[in-house]
């Protein structure tokens, strides 16, 4: 196995290779780096299968797509990631293969609410949820500390100790640990209840990186950011976000309801499905199909994607238009069928 | 044989490589440009063995560690280089193989102490102590016209006069000369005395590049330059500089010395040695052991490394950090050994 973080840098781009069949994944690859990730799979003689982000990234745009297009590697990611372009969506206990190398799927919600860890051989690759004596953030992007506390007592420290621990992000120059390291001197986690641990998360106090909501949609979205200004977070927080069972409601009603689902016409028509009577304008078509739109400027609309993280962003874009009603599924469609199969 | 120059731009990176055997060294990578040599590399289908810094360079920040992690090629330094993670030490007469190709190496110091000329086949690469119609300038960086002067009249004007001479820098577009045109053509050395060159070196009055200083710390020392501020020249200078039979002295007395050596572990424990009672503390774990040593506050305080430059940074970063009597080995370990054994 080829094992390299190929950064050297806060942000951290691994590497996983099987020099047998020349096989090769990159985790969390970033996009100002492409050209050397290329060289570096070149040098070696690697063909590169999929391109895996551990979860949706706030601090840097990520590789995974451009990657992707110019490479034809498949993205991966947790079912719940609200990216579009994803072409593998794996949850807890999946396995991908890399040549003779298994990487097996832990799902480790808390950071983000798509976050996945990566177990490999005598290593696991943590993301952002279990850091180097710290842990990921968990006050936005659908953070939530009780969950990062769960996915790192239950998930990962349930790995035997020596198991290398190489997380997404660093920033005091380490690059590497073990759980058993990690048990014993995490300060994060060391000797607190899962109450504390969530007082302790709730009140770090950590500004708001700049630029983190935009380059977020972005990875969330993968509009063009030459062509949309994109939402601001006080934007996107005034939509309002409507339940799955609080639409049924509505449909059931007199008043109209206009349906827009942003997904790809590929989603539209794939597994998850859509909602009957639903119009589909992908967002990244949404400005040049504004005008089939005007009609129903007065009208209740409600926006739908995957996981309601593309159509918060697409009614906001709305609402900025001149639309005066436009609410959100929260959720998306993986809510919908979560409800209907209730 | 394959040799290209790879930048073409002022600041010269050359390949050498071997093409019956495919195999390849670097000669002053510079880190801006690793993408492009490992594309070249893997267009050529080549193995990268070696990277050789020349000198420690203050213009530009070097690639050899970057290729170095992401290849495995060994760094290669003369044995003065103040560099941590420098693989293969060498001093004058040293070859080093590549495939077929035999490079000679030249011990010229003068522009750096650290200075090395490569001589191959037809060729030397002269790094910048013999450049195209000049010399590298000797005013920083531990620079001596003197030794530069003997550099190039004893070791580099030996050579046949139809020798081709490739430089690490050139301002004004050339891209290679010949030893012989370098002897009846170069202004700073055409019948010129060593006193004459030594004067006209000592009073060139070439302005100090911007981040000069910062840069060639960077290349001593591989800190992170976004977890260190590096200290200023001017804090530089105000660290005393002790010399080996000086601190012998001291440690023979009553009053207190505290030994800090901040070399990695393995340099601790390699060939060099170090200085019984000494505390190793690496540079680049300074600040998260500087409670460690806060008893130490008022005491005497003498930083040791290698050469005597990575513990200078570390002495003025102490200083800053408010310890009082902070003091350098001269020449480190290096020169430690050297009066040991007189």
């Amino acid at each position: 196995m080829l094992f390299k973080e190929l950064n050297l840098c806060k942000c951290k781009t691994y590497l996983i290779a099987c020099d047998v069949q020349n096989q090769a994944v990159l985790v969390d690859p970033v996009l100002e780096n492409i050209e050397r990730y290329l060289a570096v799979l070149a040098y070696n003689g690697l063909k590169l299968i999929d391109v895996i982000d551990t979860h949706t990234h706030a601090d840097h745009r990520s590789g995974c797509t451009l990657l992707s297009e110019l490479t034809d590697a498949k993205i991966v990611m947790h079912r719940l990631a609200p990216h579009p372009l994803v072409d593998v969506h794996v949850d807890e206990g999946d396995e991908l293969k890399v040549g003779n190398i298994v990487i097996k799927v832990l799902y480790t919600p808390g950071h983000t609410p798509d976050g996945i860890a990566l177990v490999l051989d005598d290593r696991v690759l943590t993301g952002d949820t279990l850091m180097i004596r710290g842990t990921g953030r968990t006050d936005f992007a659908g953070g939530n500390p009780a969950e990062e506390y769960d996915s790192i007592i239950e998930k990962l420290f349930s790995l035997p100790d020596e198991t290398l621990v190489f997380p997404a992000h660093d920033y005091r120059g380490n690059t590497q640990s073990t759980i058993g390291e990690e048990k014993q001197k995490n300060p994060r986690i060391l000797g607190k209840s899962k109450e504390q641990f969530i007082h302790v998360m709730e009140n770090l106090g950590l500004p708001l990186p700049d630029k983190i909501q935009e380059v977020l949609q972005l990875n969330q979205t993968e509009l063009d950011d030459d062509l949309y200004e994109l939402p601001s977070i006080a934007e996107l927080n005034r939509i309002f976000q409507l339940e799955p069972n609080e639409i049924k409601t509505f449909l059931g009603q007199s008043t109209p309801q206009v349906l827009i689902d942003v997904r790809s016409e590929a989603e539209f028509n794939g597994e998850l499905g859509h909602i009957e009577g639903s119009i589909l304008i992908p967002l990244d078509k949404l400005s040049e199909n504004i005008e089939k739109l005007e009609k129903y400027k007065n009208d209740n609309i409600i926006v739908i994607c995957r996981s309601g993280a593309r159509s918060t962003t697409a009614a906001a874009l709305l609402t900025g238009m001149g639309f005066e009603n436009v609410s959100n599924l929260r959720g998306g469609m993986l809510a919908w069928n979560e409800a209907a199969n209730k």
